[in-house]
């Protein structure tokens, strides 16, 4: 019998009712037999400075890598901010990547961005694409989940669009596979 | 007779040892006549959650807000961190974003990158000028200032490689002339 | 009185019913007074190969280089292939781009793009201003023009979507206005 | 026993004495056992256009679709043209993704460049991964593989730089451990 595969979710958001950690939500709901979904909770990390002596962070960081690294997979749900990557997902990232051993090295991984506009988050889904060229991140190709109007698909952070909910499904199985794939290697 | 140009320097990096906040004081040295250069403190700002009431937090982003609206242009000099913009400058280029009047509009920009690689912060460069689009900076396209190999080309904070600082006056003077022009329009 | 400027369209798609040909159309029918714009007709350039020995093509690279070089404004219309810059396209900008003296080498221009799916051809969008960034175009920020599922706001050639018509009718606006900038500086 | 990988790879240059070309063939010479590597011949497809009909070319790309088709893996070899992919590759990408079954779809794929400049394509690299993404290529992240200043580590279309050879070799091995999973998924 296969061991549990735990998906480890990373909101690219803090706020309590972002779409994207609603989405994690979703996928969490959704995972298939024998997959758990954890949603990290990583509020309080300072931004990045390499002069800062600041215990109580380094061990926040610390534990948080710890998560990262006994993670199978990792999924994460952001939105986009002027382009990009929200600059607090990108330096939780900048964080994690110092840690050693490095870890997000090898891990399957996926993305889902949720955003107000047309686009659903586009931009910032490749600029993490590439991040993750460096992190050795493998990232699930298809299929890709761009959640665009997203306050008309939720309600009181309630997916209320089940089009967006199968996507989502399909997603979480996708990496899933990957994940099981990737420990059996 | 011209008016002074004010350009505000952007470093990506806090430390203080930073080869980037190097560069911009390079810059610094370098303003044509007529151009002054400061370089903006934004230590201490946290990463963005609009969840969070922090009036002192408010109170520094207003005045950073501020102090780029008045500038007549802007020179950011930023590290590449895992291939893309440093989080801590996008997290600070995400709150500001926020203010209203938005203060980056048409703001004439440069960009220059160090880095202890080879590639000299390449890939951070397109990132930060594709935020440049939605925020309607206006970037100067030549010369592109990507400084490799940054510690062999500093001496404790000092630089003292003169090919390095010969194209950082090239981009100074090419942002103080797009400057003068935009504050004629 | 102001002397005409003179956009030069052109189009990512060789097809004759391509929805981006017909929003150059549109252009044309849109550009504000003193203003013409003609539109490209780049067919038969063969794909670049520095080996080649074709008088033919290299006579007809030269006279579109010429047209690029005398236009005072650019105005791409281009679909996304694959996520990315159609090869057609990137191939007729390679062809030019080794023509002496460099002719898009600080033009004002503007770009956008038509495509069947809702994302309306934003990851070619970027790729082309990186590679405006080499070429030293000059790019209009906004507005940006994604014409998403263009099925729909398009019969038999004619624009039927006045929202759409607005929005390229103000590219080109912004596009002369950048234009006559340039041609005073 | 396990049967022979066929690698097939696709040089992003038509000349004749293209770097990339001359580091597809150091690979050649660097396969492990058990690996061939053929490099395709995409000489002569015409640029895409919708309207044209040529039952040559047409032939040429069915030919080429099958080619990647019954390849275990795919290794991109490209220069860099104005800081993306080649038109020329482009196109002949294009063209490709039009065939029916997608002849990229799930295949193991690798990319290096080179180039005269320090940077060695970087930015093709990142453009050609994003395609990847929308053909389903699933990409070795390590080692990247980017040869600035190839002229000083060729000779005469011989390879004189030996790290480039041994970083080229890691490359095919990491490229023929991703074929040999895929094939055995």
């Amino acid at each position: 019998m296969s061991k549990t595969l735990n998906i480890l979710g990373l909101s690219g958001s803090l706020r309590g009712d972002s779409y994207n950690s609603a989405a994690l939500r979703v996928a969490q709901a959704e995972v298939p037999e024998g997959v758990t979904l954890t949603i990290a909770d990583w509020s309080g990390i300072p931004v990045y400075d390499q002069d800062l002596n600041d215990p109580a962070a380094a061990a926040r960081v610390t534990a948080l890598a710890k998560q990262v690294r006994e993670a199978g997979a990792l999924l994460f749900a952001t939105p986009e901010y002027n382009y990009s990557i929200p600059g607090g997902l990108k330096n939780l990232i900048d964080w994690l990547s110092r840690e050693d051993p490095q870890p997000f090295a090898g891990k399957p991984a996926a993305i889902m961005s949720a955003s107000m506009g047309v686009l659903g988050g586009v931009r910032a889904q490749y600029d993490l694409r590439r991040v993750g060229v460096y992190l050795d991140l493998r990232f699930v190709n298809k299929p890709e989940v761009m959640i665009g109007q997203a306050h008309t698909r939720f309600d009181n952070g309630e997916l209320t669009d089940q089009d967006t909910r199968a996507i989502i499904a399909k997603l979480v199985a996708s990496l899933a596979r990957m994940g099981r794939q990737n420990s059996s290697d």
